[in-house]
């Protein structure tokens, strides 16, 4: 009797290991994680226009082609502070380095890829980012595609919302980041 | 003895558990899995001319440079519809959003990055793709480095296969994407 | 008794299955691994200057800007031989093919992205890194984002450093690359 128990109970937890296992293999599907790591940042970004060379912290390094009406083919490089509120002047805490080009036809809408540089004491590292910008959108989610130092081989995904432009000389974007991969 | 049987059962599945927690943690080298989605998708891309505006759905926006015959240096910007069928006219169920360059000074060679942006019944949501595209292979890899809506926090790789060309006007890729991470 | 023992031994074994399963879901935060594959590489860049196309692997497709003397907007398109140690001449393993671009307004400061695409007797496949290359500082790591073929899947980081540079015509990277997640 006790030894059919005991058989029993091990039946079942060899079938539990057992679909452990092989559901870690498989990875058919995974459950949704809670983010392991938010961020909030506003990132500034002031275009070069000819005049404002102090000031600016990108500069358009193609012209837009013929196309199109709305800057198509118009490729930003950007080097661009980071602040915890929204206030441009605020200490930045760290860098967003990057491109974005404008890539449609009958609309603004862009394309960008960047690497969120810290160098703060509260964060040393790096986020690397890559997605579609839909500007016509509230909100648009790009892709964390890694990371470096505090943020080692982290993965996430940042929404980005214009909060305020100026003509093409200035932008705000809030940018809300969660990562779903954090190493200590 | 039943006792010294249940000390036995509970030592091995002790040893099981350990060994499977410490696997997980050293990930030295992980079991190559099966696709948990797979997409088949067309991609045209009409090139800017100089008179195709109205049909063009990329364009240059860089020279190529000096250094070879083959287009070196020359950057698109594209915008180009995939559709689930060869056909150009049918109707698109995505946008591939991004840039691509020729980057090889004794042959066609370009090196791409793109969102394949989805906006259909079947999906919404993003995937962000990046990597050489060697044009002379007649499959090349690329990876799926992320994703977002219904391909949150996805990763995989897609095959491209150049189907069809005319001249620098047109070309077709086929893209055969799978994925190996997915969330429900 | 000896029922008893079962019950206490199952119940244990329940709840650290139960906390083995929670954690794999909600992965909180995961233990930095070791890597699963090291790579050293050296990557020679030769910068077209108007009249080294022959020997020339890279070439600026735009223009720096007005905004800063430091080539800010100036991209280059890249195919860059790889070797296993220090020497140009050397039999090259792979090549690098990608682009960057010139960032900064007050130093020399960059942003690339490319592939390291491998073609030898030891590894067919390709890697896709994307970062940061801040070059004021002695080394600096990148994120690779994905890879395939025998490096399907893969992610890791590379640690960049200049070893070498002869004015804006020719500089050596030293790439030490750490995979940490790596398919059979």
């Amino acid at each position: 009797m006790s030894k059919s128990l005991i058989n029993k109970a091990c039946t079942t937890i060899f079938f539990v290991l057992l679909i452990q296992s092989a559901s870690a293999h498989r990875h058919k599907f995974l459950k949704r994680k809670l983010p392991c790591k938010t961020l909030t940042l506003y990132l500034h970004d002031t275009l070069f226009n000819g005049v404002n060379a102090a000031k600016a912290t990108s500069s358009a390094v193609t012209n837009a082609t013929g196309i199109s009406k709305f800057h198509f083919g118009e490729l930003v490089v950007f080097d661009d502070p980071l602040t915890l509120d929204q206030h441009i002047l605020s200490s930045p805490v760290a860098r967003a380095q990057g491109f974005y080009f404008y890539d449609m036809k009958n609309t603004y809408n862009a394309w960008l890829a960047f690497s969120i540089v810290f160098n703060s004491s509260d964060y040393k590292g790096i986020l690397n980012l890559m997605g579609a910008d839909m500007m016509d959108q509230k909100t648009r989610d790009v892709s964390v595609v890694g990371g470096t130092g505090d943020f080692f081989m982290t993965r996430g995904i940042a929404t980005l919302k214009t909060e305020a432009a100026q003509g093409f000389v200035y932008f705000r974007l809030r940018l809300e980041i969660k990562l779903y991969e954090c190493y200590y």
